[in-house]
């Protein structure tokens, strides 16, 4: 592979910063990374490309921001497998027009996160080019427990739950946002969710996902979706007044990289859940798993109408 | 992530095609993939990015060998560490002015490289932007015996050894050269190799990563070195009268990409591995591990210069 002295050096740096974990048997610096996996759990494994000034605009953001990025929609995804991650591996395309230490910054963004979730860069690529900024994650994790939970093990009867809240990350939050890796694993020491999901695509597209794989459909209820602040950052939605709540719901249902969980349960299993939740995230039921498919949306006075994804503004427009 | 209905139907297309494996539990089409590990093995991870204009340039190799190399130089990582590949991970960043048939062509290319060797794809990440083609591969592989052959471990007085020929590979060969993973395996079978690499950046780079992570020096034999019939193809050097030999060797160690395996091991089991070896890809015997650091590279009268990485025409310029 193309590289130069100062690509050398940047590695070094990287594998002295990059921290290490007992299930990492061999890091950066050879052909491959050796990790020690598990038989009684999935090994599971996430991968995500970033690119500039589609996924964020490095020169607002700066490098940390979106090596930060990178990593944790990846530890989103398996957070919503009903898992964690073990070791990061982080290939990179720099512009040659950016100096070396805008490198280590964005490195810097993915170690610190790594750091606080114990999940080391165990590896990685790095090249330089005249095109934007690339980032590509891969991440190897494992589940919590013996099998991970997927897409497509929703039942009619499930309650469908939600953590947090949603719309309006563009303003910050998708870069900023913790994967909810915590609340999975309290989630799966207190309930058995029948299938889960990150929100990235946003709640009318991601609920679908869910529906397809699991050959279902579903109720929402419009009243019950937890609206976060942040859609009043959008431009022309700060008056807040009543009239702005279908406004709202269309960001909420719409926007996207909210990075919350969306799962099912047994509907026996929610009222327990609901006690025993101690997390800070708050649970939200926003519905239930229906015979049949696709996803009827339920509105105040009782009138339902389907949800398509990303297609709520012309349902209701 | 932005992603559009077209590239929804490329993954369907994906998924359809991609195979499956024992080993892969879970593929393409939930948050992660899910895989079957052994705990007798070290789990091996590799990857790779790829540059359109950089590592290749897709309109003269068109999409297919692209994403057959983004494969193949994983594969010939993984080969290096004594393993073989599980399952692949595919990101691409498709520029928006190719035909949605292009990227099908290019996801072929992995997918019949995968298939050869059991290698599946089992999860990756579809984008499209304004830029040139970016690939991005990780393979998760594991070590075929308990633990992986790495650069640190040559000793002095090992042999020092390579498969096949080096040089000239930008004339076809670093598209469609097969990774090492048979002559890995029969190494394996027959020997026990004390430090390995694949030769990627060149032999004159690659061996000073093994004496670096070894703590050694090496002495090569410029007689000794395998010149591939390639280097011929350089512009200036089809004669092949002998004043060429210099030029040649030039090439044979500074071209790299050649995905050769060079490796050690102890002297007494190279002549048991050269009496034994069926595998039709030759093993040249090019030097000797010594105590000391740097690799001095023996001249046919006896004389000796140092080796230093890519520096070879300086040397003997």
């Amino acid at each position: 592979m193309p590289s130069s002295r100062p690509e050398f050096a940047l590695i070094d740096r990287i594998r002295l910063a990059a921290g290490t974990s007992s299930r990492v048997l061999l890091g950066i610096g050879d052909d491959a990374a050796g990790l020690d996996c598990r038989v009684d759990h999935e090994t599971l494994v996430a991968t995500d490309m970033l690119l500039d000034g589609v996924h964020f605009v490095v020169d607002e953001c700066g490098p940390y921001l979106a090596g930060r990025k990178a990593l944790a929609v990846n530890l989103s995804d398996l957070a919503a497998m009903g898992g964690r991650g073990l070791a990061s591996f982080v290939s990179i395309a720099l512009p040659k027009s950016q100096p070396i230490a805008w490198a280590d910054e964005l490195m810097q963004g993915v170690i610190d996160l790594g750091a606080e979730w114990n999940c080391p860069v165990a590896g990685g690529d790095t090249n330089s080019w005249n095109g934007p900024l690339v980032i590509n994650v891969a991440v190897v994790g494992e589940t919590l427990q013996t099998q991970s939970t997927r897409r497509s093990g929703a039942k009619p009867g499930d309650v469908i739950v939600v953590t947090g809240a949603l719309g309006g990350s563009i303003h910050g939050r998708h870069l900023r946002f913790t994967p909810r890796l915590e609340e999975a694993a309290e989630l799966l020491r207190l309930a058995a969710p029948h299938a889960m999901i990150d929100i990235s695509d946003g709640l009318s597209s991601d609920i679908q996902h869910i529906l397809a794989a699991s050959g279902v459909g579903a109720r929402i209820e419009e009243a019950a979706i937890p609206v976060h602040p942040d859609v009043t950052l959008h431009s022309g939605l700060a008056g807040l007044d009543s009239e702005d709540r279908q406004a709202w719901l269309t960001h909420a249902l719409n926007d996207g990289e909210d990075f919350e969980l969306l799962f099912t349960l047994p509907h026996g299993e929610w009222e327990r859940l609901q006690a025993e939740w101690r997390h800070p995230t708050p649970l939200t039921r926003i519905g239930v798993v229906t015979e049949g498919q696709g996803c009827m949306l339920v509105g105040n006075s009782g009138e339902s109408v389907p949800l398509t994804a990303g297609g709520y503004v012309h349902q209701f427009g």
